[in-house]
């Protein structure tokens, strides 16, 4: 998968919150901004966006989405718990009716044994609150870490908006 | 100039900020967070980038970056008065010390006679306050016009760093 094949899914996922009626916000560490810049590759997509919060340190993780420290003191940066809180604060400090978070260790640094370079934690939600958080473990480099959380947080999300237009 | 290109003068860029020990935000309009994209794809970019502000709307720019709704109203979301205003709330709401904001129109649509698909506007500022705005024509497709913006936005911040470390 490539970047042009990101943004050919990108602007699926935009048609199918378009038909829904459907607001996305992201909260993004490790893609850094590249979920929002692959929405709005779309043309149109005002109709289906409007911010995104790229809170790459913990102080924007807290600051701007209200996580708690006391979370990312316990469970870290790269975890269920934090992308859960900053699905919660996404959706609080934005118009979105939809929410994809990410925050994973797009590496070359920063692993561990616990959590390796490849490690991306995802948390996607609604005015329902939060419907999921995962954990998977990506190979390559940064560059391809990052690729495959912005593919695999739109590809679900789409997976999702199908699943509740049911 | 392609994707690759950005990716080292970001590079650059980062190792600047770094050098100097500033703190780079950003508050993207129509580049939808492919700049905070291109600074995170740099290994190590927690050293110079903490967050940015993705304020696609004009409700996200009031409510992010405390816009005025007087100077959208006046001049419109694609001014120099505007990204003034972006780059204020940018160092304002986060750690930065440098800002960098964007405002255009990368089409397809949205062109005025006045303004436009190509006209892109940004503003540069550090903690002294706002250092610089300017107004250009980008020619090209939404993909072109937004890659130039993302190009032009860093590349002037580059010009900026030398010219205040000397």
């Amino acid at each position: 998968m490539n970047l042009s094949e990101l943004h050919i899914l990108s602007k699926r996922v935009g048609i199918k919150l378009k038909q829904q009626s459907q607001i996305l916000v992201t909260a993004e560490s490790c893609t850094g901004g590249g979920i929002a810049s692959a929405i709005t590759d779309a043309a149109g997509c005002s109709a289906w966006f409007d911010r995104a919060f790229v809170t790459y340190s913990n102080e924007a993780k807290m600051e701007m989405l209200d996580v708690k420290a006391e979370t990312l003191e316990e469970f870290g940066a790269v975890s269920e718990q934090t992308v859960n809180e900053m699905v919660l604060g996404a959706l609080q400090f934005s118009r979105g009716s939809y929410a994809v978070a990410v925050s994973g260790i797009a590496g070359p640094s920063g692993g561990t044994e616990e959590k390796p370079v490849g490690t991306v934690c995802f948390g996607w939600g609604n005015a329902q609150g939060v419907l999921e958080t995962a954990t998977h473990h990506f190979s390559g480099n940064r560059e391809e870490v990052r690729l495959q959380a912005c593919w695999h947080a739109l590809e679900h999300l789409e997976d999702i908006l199908d699943r509740e237009q049911d």
